[in-house]
């Protein structure tokens, strides 16, 4: 029996500014990456999207990002990789501090924006960052890119990890996903997005847009949250994944 | 046999721009009250921080203060009671994995600033910032101002704290410090300074500008590391109450 | 003839997040008062309100606040007038620069949130923050609370000025908005809301909620853009001025 | 008649932190590269750096960098070329403001670290940067590094500008900066390099490591302020300058 987690990016707002329908999307996965403050999120909204978590049994993950709001942490910024790592400890400290107070914990760990995409292209900086928040909690789950040097850096670190597919992108012969602005980077049907996904999760491989089929461990699915269709989009795949016989778990 | 514990502010380095002499302070105080990002200290510094308190087998202390880099957590903000007690758990989880990735753990809380200055006057603030902070970690001690509503609030909760008084400041006749600015608020000769401190140690009791003897719990003396003569003067109280016979001890 | 201008706060968005509907709002009113990115907005945000004013003919206004983005400027801050003063001459800079590269210019300043809330009742803080900015541009038109210290401020300095009400909030006896929160308030009924000021502007004089009528200059109307009826409301208020017979022209 | 201007950074403190003596260097150099709040400065420390530069007669330059405090605008970031324009407007009318209120005026521009680095390499980011501030004043003096894609980008643009070398830093053989950490970066002995930029300004070119002449446009000597011996290396250079001959004065 097949088995899969589906993740979503949470508690986006800050301070006046809301993004995303987390309570809705909280009804459909069992795993949330919840920003710590430095992309997204700040204090008062970790505290809220922690409780609701945990209220809704749903994993909770830490979102570190980098240091830019007003980029929400999409923009490249070269740290130094050992800064990085105390970056990735410091926000997942603040993380583990709220969900405690919120009677729960921080189960898992996922790099957001450029930082996961520059990770996900640099085995170092990924070891780095990986290697810094187990020093924090050597229990955690690393939520990593499918197939990438972040898998790699995870399992040479002798990690839990999860590996990641993405429910809405495109992925190119190479096994990584085709960038945003390309033809075939998103996918926007999202009952051809919900059957594409289902076939990788009970195939245990990555389709490629080109029709190559990647081999490769699959622990989860991660969801679109911060866009208008996305709970809609979500509940398609869930269902279509249930109706398919896939068992939708926590990590 | 009295002992006493010495607790000074550190880490309050920002990116490139240093401030204190943090190592020479390591070798004279027990507790060192780590800033945590938001008034001063950035992930890197703190990080240093933790690694040299550890190395020097120093208490650390999350040191939590106002979201203001640029007034140094001295400004007053008038925020709701319950969002300052998150903004002070996500302050201390961030200090707790940065100890924890050094090696060691945080064991006491001090607010710092203008947020300890409202705490020390408003119970009700002190309450929602300590127990807040005890939702993260029941077993933290706070240390309190002697004789002001913060120790009320810390007793009222049951938690462990530490009781302190200021190793260069003047008390008015309600035990309260004198305003600095006013006669008598700072005591700028460390050898005066030092017999006065020992003296309130030894009797267990605030001694006023006029004379008045305030019974109290005394169990930590706070020595200023941000200006040039500090270290200077935290040696001469050191010794001193190692001449009068008392015990320098960890809390 | 009656002539008046309508204002309302725009670039209220930040980085990915988005407030208010600015394009709507710039249809109604006459000045923009555009945050200058220390409570909200940000160089993207500004750049794009002040093109979009300049395109609509609506007066350009520089709209500082405190330094304090997740509070969205609304929290007290205890800062030094000077410093008050230098703060708003930096984001009033900020402002000219956008709006030159947009091919306007700044006409007026309004303070913003808790900093215009402390000017308010605070002619010392006024008087700061009103002088330092016109150092930086002498006819600047200052938008002050009618009836209030921030007007006395004006008019010791010598400056241009726009009185202003609140389309939507009821006013004390002394002539002071009831503060949020107690009854009346709020004036929820657009309609009701729209006569009420209307006769206010026509007459010359704030009508209180006990009845009370305290004569005043009135050169301009607040409007709120930043809820979701915000924009029927100012229509409303807007084709009830027409039909009255008053002119609805900029300063 | 060979006539140079000598230019540092400054006003790079922030809140409580200091950093350089300005006042010492202020004797030395004819321009001032004044930080603007984003990588160093704030409104405070802006305006006692422009009214100390107002009153020794030393010309103003707004010096814009990355919203990077924590790594000083040091760290690369990967910015859309039309946002970096508004950034740097952004900052360039905050200059101008405090310029203003300070009785003096901003004359030229200044890029500053890492922004400065990415401009130097890509004429296409320059250009954006340099376009954009024009739009604010096209009178505004862009300070370019000499012989790179800037000095390109100011050419092609119009507009007036003056070509920097460096007092203390190496250049390779095509006329670029020695990396910092390679043999050669850095020209630690001030009579050395200011006997190597007196031949540089009045041959008119830049002698390279290894000894090669690159003839081009030398108007202006960048001085760094940020070291303990800063001031002392940039007496020795305006000393050696005057005894060659060499008439040191503003742009």
């Amino acid at each position: 029996m097949t088995r899969i987690d589906l993740n979503a990016d949470m508690g986006e707002s800050f301070g006046p500014w809301t993004m995303g329908d987390d309570a809705a999307l909280l009804e459909v996965v069992t795993s949330a990456n919840i920003a710590c403050g430095f992309h997204a999120g700040d204090w008062d909204t970790m505290a809220a999207t922690m409780a609701r978590a945990v209220d809704r049994g749903v994993g909770i993950g830490a979102h570190p990002g980098f240091p830019d709001l007003q980029g929400f942490g999409r923009r490249q910024m070269k740290m130094d990789p050992a800064s990085v790592g105390r970056l990735v400890q410091y926000q997942l400290g603040a993380a583990q501090a709220m969900a405690r107070a919120a009677g729960g914990h921080v189960r898992h760990l996922k790099l957001h924006g450029a930082l996961s995409n520059m990770a996900s292209a640099d085995g170092e900086l990924a070891r780095a960052a990986y290697a810094a928040a187990l020093e924090v909690d050597p229990d955690l789950v690393l939520m990593v890119l499918a197939a990438t040097p972040m898998e790699d850096a995870a399992k040479a670190l002798g990690a839990s990890y999860a590996a990641e597919i993405f429910a809405d992108r495109g992925y190119a012969e190479d096994g990584t996903l085709i960038p945003r602005g390309q033809p075939g980077a998103m996918i926007t049907d999202s009952e051809v997005a919900a059957a594409r996904i289902s076939d990788m999760v009970r195939d245990g491989a990555i389709l490629t847009a080109g029709g190559r089929r990647i081999e490769t461990r699959i622990d989860t699915v991660c969801l679109h949250g911060d866009e208008p269709s996305a709970v809609a989009a979500a509940r398609v795949l869930r269902a279509r994944l249930e109706a398919d016989g896939v068992v939708i778990a926590p990590l």
